[in-house]
């Protein structure tokens, strides 16, 4: 189910080469985790040994939960750990060990280096396909800044004609009254300029006050 | 089997309030891959709307697979709509449809905003409880520039008894002869420079190169 799962991630984030070391589950390649997946677990490539399936990698990264101390190695947060494997030009090894024991002191001493998923100190401990997605994740997701959204807002005659005819229909409804009515016409012409109403929703707020307006003045 | 890896990554990224909007299986407390978020699945609220779910919420965010465009709806991918989400000063729900389905067009229509994580083209769909932890990490992780990797390099002393001692244990081996000597010492200098042996490491290997000379000078 972890196989098929990993299988997923790999899938969804666009990467393909799994390899598996000794999997205890010989019939892994059925997991019905891996929706999507599939064509990831039928290539994926079984090895006995870690040397083995790390033999073509210049660099092999280690994964571990957050908690986890490894006096032997260097240990970055899963953010800045990427950055190396970003800026590395062969083939990287990104390992993760099983969901019950993580990788073990031989696993990792066949790493250049560890990251570690920042998970809360309370439950640092992750399901292998979730850890496994987090992973792929960080290393597709891009930098960028986000762009200002776009916001095409109404033109000053728009927001005037939807103050005029939502003065309109709240004087016809009662709303207003003749003492107070020029301090509620400023107070309507603010919020209508407060609430940034966009271009294209002016159209359906117009048709609304047009029709209370109407019919307003149709059953009174 | 979702709602309980759903808890599980809410537990690893440290949140708490997991809301469920009217759940198919009732029997979902007992979730069996909530390993480690099995508080989070016992406090658990369940509402029988989306409206209700999100009546206390000032920014709801809905989460879609990378390929679904939905046009009335400002779309963004996770990177970038996380932002938002983090500079929101009030209580922010984070939306998730079901595996199969997604979220409704109904479900969205509560949505201010929808983020989408950016999945494969081939394989954009991905399972619950992975779209969830991935998501929930994107919230908490830390934007910082790596730092350098400490390291802490011998000195030239050091570095210079490595050549030497090197050299020593080459010639007693026979690898070096006279007529090359003065070149070799130059190569195995730079060599020995260019390997930016870590101060740390300095005993180690000059203990394997005295053993190595030992070894030569008793038993010839």
């Amino acid at each position: 189910m972890n196989i098929g799962a990993a299988a997923r991630a790999v899938a969804n984030f666009g990467f393909h080469d799994l390899r598996l070391v000794d999997p205890y589950d010989v019939a892994f390649r059925e997991a019905v985790s891996a929706v999507g997946g599939a064509h990831i677990l039928q290539s994926a490539r079984v090895f006995p040994t870690v040397a083995e399936a790390t033999a073509d990698c210049s660099l092999v990264v280690g994964t571990t939960a957050a908690q986890r101390r490894v006096a032997q190695h260097p240990t970055e947060r899963l953010e800045t750990g990427v950055v190396r494997i970003r800026n590395h030009s062969g083939r990287v090894g990104l390992m993760f060990g099983s969901e019950k024991f993580g990788l073990s002191n031989d696993d990792m001493s066949f790493c250049h280096a560890l990251v570690r998923i920042p998970t809360s100190p309370e439950t640092p401990s992750m399901n292998l396909g979730q850890a496994v997605a987090v992973c792929l994740y960080e290393l597709i997701r891009e930098d960028h800044k986000p762009k200002p959204t776009r916001f095409d807002p109404v033109l000053g005659a728009d927001a005037e004609q939807l103050t005029t005819m939502l003065h309109e229909a709240l004087d016809a409804s009662g709303y207003t009254n003749r003492i107070t009515a020029t301090s509620t016409e400023r107070k309507i012409r603010r919020w209508i300029r407060r609430l940034r109403i966009q271009k294209k929703d002016a159209p359906l707020l117009l048709g609304i006050l047009r029709q209370i307006i109407w019919k307003f003045r149709n059953s009174v």
